[in-house]
């Protein structure tokens, strides 16, 4: 039992690989929340520079507070609803460090039993000004 | 030591949930292959609908067969260069099933212990084209 316990631990350790490299190869903003106490989690390098800061910095720290004018229990809850939601699927904010306006669409999920907002976030604006944006 | 290592693996299977999200979440088609054999090891489903086919039946299948004329020695060859070479970093080919060209953008990583290709595909053209043809 343990040899298995092992070998299937080292195919989880390829997972935590694959996710890193994934979310430095896409081109999309991605950040996830950890939704109880609305920290951030993780984040790639696009988002990082769309939010103004480093991705060190933004680690760990509350993910509201990076917007302007949002409160923490509304803005999640927005998130959340938005979420479950095919129809809208997403939310508009203003970064609070580069006063940037952004769109955010969300996704739920469960990670070890916590409840976590995968957020993708878009520059406002029409396709081509989100891949100048990002260039 | 078993409870530690219990304890590292649940953190570790929210690492595969966490890519399973990202890989659905992102707009970029990403396809997985192992270099050692040319299968692709995973695919999202932006991925498999540029390639013409179901993510289920391309998932083992040989990458290089996907495109046409390309031979599977010199194709994985020319992907891993790619993705050594800051300066090019693509390499151009066309699907087998629907005759679409795609830039492929290269990544190489290990994972346990296997070296591992990310491939971004996009259809080539403008960004505008692009986020047309992923509608």
């Amino acid at each position: 039992a343990q040899l298995a316990l092992e070998k299937d631990y080292e195919s989880h350790r390829d997972y935590e690989t694959r996710y890193r490299v994934v979310m430095e190869a896409v081109r999309d903003a991605l950040v996830l929340v950890d939704v109880a106490s609305g920290r951030v989690l993780d984040l790639n390098t696009v988002a990082a520079q769309i939010l103004g800061a480093e991705a060190d910095a933004l680690t760990g720290s509350a993910f509201t507070q990076e917007f302007d004018g949002r409160r923490r229990g509304e803005f999640l809850e927005e998130l959340v609803n938005a979420a479950g939601d095919e129809a809208a699927g997403s939310t508009t904010a203003k970064t609070r460090r580069g006063k940037v306006e952004v769109a955010i669409y969300p996704t739920v999920f469960r990670a070890a039993g916590e409840k976590t907002l995968l957020c993708r976030m878009e520059v406002a604006g029409s396709q081509e000004s989100v891949a100048a944006e990002l260039t």
